[in-house]
């Protein structure tokens, strides 16, 4: 199976997730400020375990290559994108003190927990599994605003959101992780029970990415 | 430090948590059932993960005595616990195989995962105070209701909840499973980092309680 | 792949294993009664982080079957096992605290640690891999001992050992065993790469156990 | 607590580890080859292990800067480290695809597993304190070999081994290891039940340090 077989197999939740009516409005630009910068808070908080993710797939790794692989993203994660992550919130008046004091939302404990304890129950291909939507929907996010017609940039407060993520660097980024997510499916059938198994986990972050955004447009 | 100073440094979440208005309709009769089924639904699922938290406290305990003292946990979830639920929702209409089908709700996710992941990145204090405002919080509850001179207990379709959790039965184990808690956290000083520490898991494992409950009120 | 293609694949090392010196003394009763103490000392140390496989195997569970599968061996290794092992000991003159205050020897730190990392790292199956050359070899050893005519049995200071092993019930538990690898292993090809990693599991492990023994012979 | 009383606790196996046999004839050169190349190639089987233990503690960090600090080791160990180790080993007629064919000994088995385990089980104190003796002992080793006027360096085949580790930069490198772990057993209590199961997990690593020289001249 491939990576687009886990999306076709919970249409009804991806389209839930990527066209939820937080990312509407932020393309729209009529996202209240409070719901985007609740939604930043969390996302603070959510790389972090992000982070403890990736570093979990170099302990599950058997081979020098597995371990490899995780490495760059870990060292982005850590090094340079909660760095950067700290510098844009502080546009929006959020110091890193501010974010770490921040309470974890139900949102943020459910996908980012989800992915720990599936990758830890299980292995790689789970664990990468259950990141997969994360990256995944961003990308589809961001490719879709940038190039839609009715995407307000000029003027939108929301806009560099807009660019990162529909922009070549991380675009080019998630093509490299579905690439080596495609590879570890590649020897599972869409129709064994190992194959519905990794459904369900995509399926199930997939939710929790739903209720991250919601929990946003809750904040407002 | 005493199980009592975690729930004293948490007091607005515990009062939450424990007085929702889930449990003030439970004890009223008043709760709609679809919001009790809800409930039922995802504390089958629920207490798939609690029992994996046992079987990781043995996994995690260094000393025989570490190791046994967990396993009559573990036994009757998996035993007989789990089996009472399927016996008990079959009143309400509920067959196990519904209740396997049921896709884990955001509440249930967050909070189970919550305590696995902190269990499997901490030590066992750790572990058995995310587990701790399940157990406590239940036995507080149960207690409150069953003495309360205003809870209904004839003709209330939830008189069976609060006998369960109110029994001596009930009352006894948590008892039993406070005193083992009081005795993990006898060495720590509840001013020192480490205290606070445990205070922020036992804080934030009391909030994913109260999102267990809301998802009840919210499927109603 | 089954449980026998996993043997096939490493004759030698299986043959060091399940012919080792020690079990060649052991039936015939030649062996010094220091190396067996030892050896029975080591075993109640191993026995330990055993049970710790099984609870382990009960936090990587994913269906409520797959939970209930390995808790009777866990409830039989903390509940029993372990205290039968204890009783045993004292004919020889050990008592629990001797036990407990023994320091693990490099063999047993090697074989019960690998197989829990394994199975942290990997998933069910590689956990149920690694733990199967100890009850599959003490199987067959058991079994071939007590049907060679050349076993000595009457005045064998070991023969209770042999009659363990070689018993009805031992056997028994290791057929269920055997039947829920294979159910593990049937949609793994052998010549795949998953294959072979299960293949260097297994073997890896092997080894272990001949370190195990070894250390038995080495302390006499 | 501080890192010198883990030490002190277990003399007799710090002296076994740090004086070994293995060490003294690599100071006069006298090591057989055959017992430095088995070394060698079990060292290089041991950095892939040692590095998931830094994966590990990037997992169990609670906050960011618990995150940060072992990611230099581990970028070190997988991006540096085992690349420098490969080329080394080439001196000696070793190639990558030898050493990840080589099946890893008992020995290699045992320290790995036990640091990982322990890691894994217990908390970041457990797993630094069991990680402790690598880095300590072998910086002391380097140390004592490069000042004591007995060690040959000139024609000694092993001079290398003695200035990498006698040099400062490694030497540097564990006294900020060292700082670290005086800060994690700052709070612990020498005669604590704590401070004892510290000792006693620093005693084991350092008994599997024994065995992996020991398994280097075995192999002659």
């Amino acid at each position: 199976m491939k990576h687009q077989d886990l999306i076709d197999a919970c249409q009804d939740d991806w389209q839930a997730y990527t066209h939820h009516h937080f990312v509407a409005q932020l393309a729209q630009g009529s996202l209240p400020s409070t719901a985007y910068l609740h939604y930043l808070k969390q996302d603070f908080l959510f790389l972090k375990h992000y982070a403890r993710a990736y570093a979990l797939a170099i302990y599950k790794a058997t081979t020098l290559e597995e371990m490899r692989r995780p490495l760059p993203s870990l060292q982005a994660l850590i090094g340079s994108e909660m760095h950067h992550h700290v510098t844009y919130c502080q546009q929006w008046g959020l110091t890193e003190s501010d974010m770490e004091a921040e309470a974890e939302d139900v949102g943020t404990v459910a996908y980012t927990r989800y992915v720990l304890d599936t990758g830890m129950a299980g292995d790689l291909t789970d664990l990468f599994t259950a990141l997969a939507p994360c990256a995944i929907g961003y990308a589809m996010i961001g490719e879709r605003l940038i190039k839609a017609p009715d995407t307000r940039i000029q003027g939108n407060p929301y806009a560099s959101w807009i660019q990162l993520y529909g922009g070549d660097s991380f675009q080019h980024d998630v093509q490299t992780s579905i690439q080596h997510l495609d590879e570890l499916l590649e020897p599972v059938s869409l129709v064994s029970p190992r194959g519905q198994q990794l459904i369900n986990i995509f399926r199930t972050a997939t939710r929790m990415e739903i209720a991250f955004w919601q929990q946003g447009l809750d904040a407002a």
